[in-house]
Parts: structure tokens; sequence; C-alpha cells
């Protein structure tokens, strides 16, 4: 375990910790008081370090992700624990509302074949920022929606693509944490530096002072 | 001051806040104890809870906000100071990961024709977000850096288009506020609509189990 903390970066106490939480398979004992670990337990501690720190998850959700891998579930089944636990915006908007932007969503999705699940938390995130926009009576911002549906789903394609060769489910799901997060920090930065850029052509040129 | 609280939503006491902190400029008085407040008061009071309650500034940024609105700013430069707010992101790398940081933004940036300015804290943000990626490991999530770029320039184009027909500098700023804040937890969830739609179409086809 020494030489596990020494490889990983984590602490014994933690380690041990994550041993008693199910987050981290126990290793192969080779006596009662010694079990050896591998590149396997090396790999998980990484992850499991990304979805704390990075990902924000509680303890609760990354054992969930955790037990996903370890039951061998489906790669797409794994990125789905992972995702849900990365969405936190919920929805408390009327019927109404719900639906309103629930058919918003779905005639956006018809131009780039998504299939809209009612019940899926990323749908459930949409409706609630759809909603929120309304009932603040910004509406209006969402006369572009289609276009945002089209650039979002070329952005998930390259997010994807950069999955393509990794061969473990702990990396790809790693990954997709670390991409998640960061990638829409980094996309968020980007598009406000494109909107300096575009708001200086719009304004710059037609206005000495208001 | 009654009225003016019941067509803004906004109690009493915090209308007196906001005029003692210079949030909101002084009514005109028409006696001792009495001023008349008009319709720019009003959307002042909206801009405040936009910029306190969905941008998430502190009082002290709203106030500089509304000094660059009253000091009759060029929009531009009023949009700067309402960005600059809204990014909190702040690098810890060192000089060499910064160097490394900025040339890939300034390479990638040149076929959107952006000017990057390192100064400027939308690139202060991407550089602490680039070497974020590369302080974990996780460099090799870059290898699309020119495409997100390409896709935030066209989002940021749309952005901008909705601000296109506001006339006056208060609803320009809220609806940039609103836009940027509610519009990157949009984009973000419409972007893991995306990922799983296509995980599901990389992953699902060729694999039964891991």
């Amino acid at each position: 375990m020494a030489e596990l903390s020494k490889a990983s970066g984590v602490a014994i106490p933690t380690i041990r910790y994550y041993l008693r939480e199910g987050i981290l398979p126990p290793g192969e004992h080779t006596s009662p008081n010694q079990a050896r670990y591998d590149d396997t337990h090396v790999r998980r501690l990484k992850l499991v370090r990304a979805l704390l720190d990075i990902g924000g998850l509680s303890v609760a959700e990354v054992r969930d992700v955790a037990r996903a891998i370890d039951s061998q579930a489906r790669t797409i089944d794994i990125l789905d624990v992972a995702h849900s636990s990365l969405i936190t915006l919920k929805s408390q908007a009327d019927d109404e509302d719900r639906a309103w932007a629930l058919a918003l969503l779905e005639q956006a999705a018809k131009q780039v074949d998504w299939v809209v699940d009612p019940d899926d938390k990323s749908t459930e995130a949409i409706i609630g920022v759809l909603c929120t926009f309304r009932a603040i009576g910004h509406g209006g911002l969402l006369e572009e929606f289609d276009g945002y549906v089209r650039l979002a789903a070329q952005v998930a394609q390259l997010d994807i693509a950069t999955l393509r060769n990794l061969t473990t489910n702990e990396s790809i799901v790693e990954h997709a944490v670390v991409g998640t997060v960061l990638g829409d920090a980094l996309f968020s930065s980007l598009r406000k530096l494109g909107q300096q850029h575009e708001s200086r052509k719009l304004y710059a040129a037609d206005e000495p002072g208001t």
C-alpha cells in the first residue's frame, strides 16, 4: 500500500477510506497484512481524484461510477452515470413552461438527429435553463436556439473524437469527466473572447459614445 | 420611491441601499422629502438584480458597471467591465506553461481573426484552463483546440447577433450578462446531450460489454 500511495500520490489513510467505501477494489492478498496492488489501482485512484477534485462529484457519486466500472457495465452506461452526476441544474418551472421548452428542444434536436428523452438528466437541465430564460423575460435570447443546437452538436463531436483512441473504461471516463468540466470552462472563456471580438466589430464602428 | 419599488419589485430599503452605494442614480428632487423616479430607474434596478442574482457579481462589481454606464462610456467599454466581472478563473501556472498556452491560443486565434491581448482577462482565463489541462496530464484533449476556437467564434457571433436590436446600454448589458451566464449553462447542457448522442454512436455499435 505504501508503494501504491507513492505511485498515485494519494495518502495511505485516504486509500484505506476508498477501499472501505468500495471506490477502490481490494488488492490481491499475499499474506494477512499484505496485498498486491497493480496499475489498475493506480489508474482508479487517478480517476477518483479527477472525479472528486475536478468533477466536484460527491463520494457517493464517485462510488456509483466506480461500481458501474466494476460491474463490467458497457462504456456507454458508465458514461451515463458519470454524465448524470455532472448535471446539477434542476428545473422549478410549471408544466406549461416545461411543455413549451420540451417542444422547442424537440424541434431543434430534429436537425441533428438527437433523441430527446424527457426523463433524461441532460434534457431536464436544458428544459430548466430554457424555462429560466423565459421566466426572467429573456425568451428573446432564444431566437437563435436552432443555431446553438447545431454548434453544440459539432462541439460534442470533437469531444467524443478525442475519446476514440482510449482503450480502458477508466481512461475513457476520466477523459470524459476532465473534458466535460475543463472543456466547459475552456469553451466558455473562448466564447467570451469571441464575444469581445464580435461586440467590438458591432459597436466600435458606429458609436463614438452613448 | 414607493411607486419605484412597486414597478421594479425591489424593496424600499434595498433601493435606499443602492442609492447610497451609487448603484442607482438619484431621482429628481421635487421637495426635500420627495423625488421623482422614471423608467431609467426601473431599468437600472432590473439590471442590478440580473447582475447580482444571475451574474453572481459582488455589489462592488455592480457599482463598477453602473459607473461605467453613468459616465457615458462607450457600450464596448461597459461590456468590457461587465465581462471582466464574469471571468473568475485565475491561472497559477509557471511562465513556461503560460508561454506554451499563449502560443497555442495565438496560433488558433489567427484563423478567426481574434486579437489576443495577453493582459486581457478572457485571455488569462483561457491560459489558465489550458495550463490546467496540461498540469493534470490531459494535454491530449487539446488536439482539437483549433476546432473548438472556430466553433466558439460561431457561438459568439450568435450571442452578439441577439444584441443587435437593443438600443439602451442598460438593456445591452443586461442581455449580455443573462446571455453569458444562462447561455453558458444552456450550451453546456446541450453539449452533454450531444456527447451522449455521439458516445452512443461510437460505443453502442462495437461493444456488448467490456
